[in-house]
């Protein structure tokens, strides 16, 4: 199968005649999206058909809002079934998405080990490495030599997600070193595993750490699972890659949503009344900056009264200037998204931003006073323009660039409201100094 | 070593007294950062210090303009034995950045065996699976048996970037199975491995496939590795999912970037000039679109004359629609970037847009009567306003949502510009609407 046929599948969105067979013979990740395709009876329908373990493996895939009215229509004997036959992580995230009462009806249906599991992981803030960390991990003693631990995992690895590693730890369940499946395969045989890691630089996160930070060192250093430890440095569970993928996309949205004051953690799916509660503080918040704005203007009725095509022009003065902030906004944020914050290269950056501002607000000064000169033959007109211009363009980009780095600095999220603020500054801005500008020299 | 300290680690940027060895001890991605954090000529010093290993391991790591930067003044015998000993895709991803003359004179000083393969690497388009593919694969016959096959690996192994798969191919290179390491382990001795992957539904990609399906691909199966093949079904190498976690921020970068006419691979280290190229032609576009918004205005420079006011007021419509629309936007851009894109859904979010529009902007005009109506005791203007806000709020979300959808039909990037179109539609129908309406009821 080619990734063309997979895509078209991944799309295929036409639900005639689909049978239960049909749906188990999909791969989980593509059921999910089938499913996510049918009317909620029908999805219903279908889970009960389906065997346990393929039920529990396609809705685990399934957007949270999708998955959470899944499991609210379905009887709560099989709800918990399909609960207990999740892994350990999905099921956690499936819960914490859960009415209060709806989950503790499910965890008092899952069998008593499996339910203290659940409750330990739900008990861990799912923003952090303890809330996104799989707890199904292969530990070795380390005193086994390379075959007696290959013998071993070919016991254990069987109810196991895929082991890429397995960990290490002492007498008392201290973590003291991870060996890849690479490493034993590799390993002479005969020596004990501890000798492997004896001078492994062993890299672990506490089950505290915010899962942004958790992605960042995955990334950085190219793991593919990363062990959560407590205090005591005793081995919890492992992050994986494959969440690591999730988190960053998670991370991407709310840049690019809370920048405008949409809710992190909208998607097409959520509710409408969910995506309004998030966006209305914002909007006012907008509402009362862009009074702002109207009010510098307001100062200027006079100049405005005796020459009103200031008001038209004013506009592509603040609109020049607004576009310039955002373009550095956007690179600015990206590289805070992306890099662990350095503040000195934070600022060598803001430096970079206002040379570019420089050069883009010389180019279009020019070109806007060759225009209205042109057009209007007001040669002082033009300056005004050409001059409020380069004023507002630099403006722009010293507070595009720099509005992410302060709210960084005071501990907010660089990215919330930003491009809002940017807009007030640059209008404002751009506003008083044309409407000024031609006040004293044109009228 | 904890989270933290490594967070520290990473950004540690104070250099004095760096020795070759601390250096060498580092793991290669903190080495990358520690040596772009020097001037170019320590750079340079450092790296003549190191083994060829661990400094073809770091300059891999390191950020593509820094890496160009210091393989240029590296001494070619130098800079070529680097490439040599880096993973064929990285040396294929530094060589491409560079100058052709520079990057034939590496080539020349590379070993036949491998300056052959970094050719053909060099042949595929870099944002194509092949251009992202890894080449170190470890093939097994599909007639061996897990133990054989387990042997094999272990003197195979050795050279091979960890391979958490391996590969069955039929006499004629043809691609027939994938066995991860896990199978092996677990498979029952004796049978041949092709057993195995009898049922096996194999998914794959052409060597020609955008690298941002290949991401899509990789994240929606979960893989760890995804097989690149030829037409003829012929193994070419593999796409690991870390260079997939590279893909996705690379696509975030893009969307957020070139929504507001930024270059899509623009960074914080790019040059001056090169962000100001990228930049200028979209600036212009925005002072042609913000003449149409002027040219709007101009329409009504009798009114504004008339009531000054009303170039004030104006601002706080086309402002606050603008700000609905870019939270529209935002939403729908992100959903295409996470999503393959499917026509019948992403329609349907226009429609939950435009609901949440007709929402927001009936909460905003109420407020913003009330103010106005209370300052101003101006009933009709008051209810302009209000008026102007529902009908240009709700244009805002129209647009927002669907400018993204109608630039991917017509297949342009969904984020290109989209922002700049936004605020030109949004400004004029703001102006358009106040104005009018005012010129009407109010003077």
């Amino acid at each position: 199968m080619c990734a063309k046929d997979i895509i078209d599948l991944v799309e295929e969105k036409d639900f005639e005649g689909l049978t239960a067979a049909e749906l188990e013979a999909q791969h989980p990740a593509d059921a999910a999206e089938t499913i996510e395709g049918l009317d909620i009876s029908d999805q219903v329908k279908f889970v009960k058909q389906l065997p346990i373990k393929d039920a529990a493996e396609s809705i685990a895939e399934m957007d949270d809002n999708d998955q959470k009215a899944l499991i609210q229509h379905l009887n709560r004997g099989l709800a918990a079934r399909i609960v207990e036959r999740m892994a350990p992580d999905d099921a956690t995230d499936l819960l914490v998405g859960l009415d209060d009462d709806l989950r503790q009806a499910l965890l008092k249906r899952v069998p008593e080990e499996e339910r203290a599991e659940l409750k330990t992981l739900l008990t861990f803030d799912p923003d952090t490495a303890g809330g996104v960390m799989n707890t199904e991990v292969v530990i070795l003693d380390q005193n086994l030599d390379a075959d007696q631990a290959i013998s071993k995992l070919r016991e254990e690895v069987e109810d196991k997600e895929i082991p890429y590693y397995a960990y290490l730890t002492d007498s008392k369940d201290r973590l003291v070193g991870v060996v890849s499946l690479r490493d034993l395969l590799l390993a002479k045989r005969g020596g004990p595993l501890k000798e492997l890691v004896k001078t492994q630089n062993l890299i672990t996160v506490g089950y505290n750490v915010d899962k942004e930070n958790v992605a960042h060192l995955i990334a950085h250093y190219n793991l593919l699972a990363l062990p959560v430890v407590d205090f005591g440095n005793r081995l919890l569970g492992v992050v994986t890659v494959d969440d690591v993928i999730d988190i960053i996309h998670e991370e991407a949205s709310e840049d690019m949503q809370t920048m405008v004051g949409a809710g992190a953690d909208e998607t097409t799916d959520s509710p409408v009344a969910f995506s309004v509660k998030k966006r209305i503080p914002w909007l006012i918040l907008n509402v009362v900056n862009s009074a702002i704005a109207a009010y510098v203007v307001h100062l200027f009725d006079q100049e405005i009264a005796t020459m009103a095509i200031l008001a038209a022009l004013m506009q592509i003065v603040s609109n020049q200037a607004g576009n310039t902030g955002q373009q550095a906004l956007a690179v600015m944020i990206r590289q805070l998204a992306m890099e662990k914050f350095d503040r000195k290269k934070a600022w060598y950056a803001v430096f970079r931003e206002i040379k570019i501002g420089i050069l883009n607000s010389m180019v279009i000064s020019v070109l806007v006073f060759i225009c209205i000169a042109f057009m209007t033959h007001d040669y002082a007109l033009a300056t005004c323009m050409a001059v409020a211009l380069i004023i507002d363009m630099l403006v722009g980009s010293l507070s595009g660039a720099s509005i992410p780095l302060i709210l960084k600095e005071i501990g907010r999220d660089p990215a919330q409201a930003s491009s809002i603020f940017l807009t007030t500054i640059t209008d404002s801005i751009g506003f008083w100094s044309f409407l000024g500008l031609a006040g004293i020299f044109v009228i």
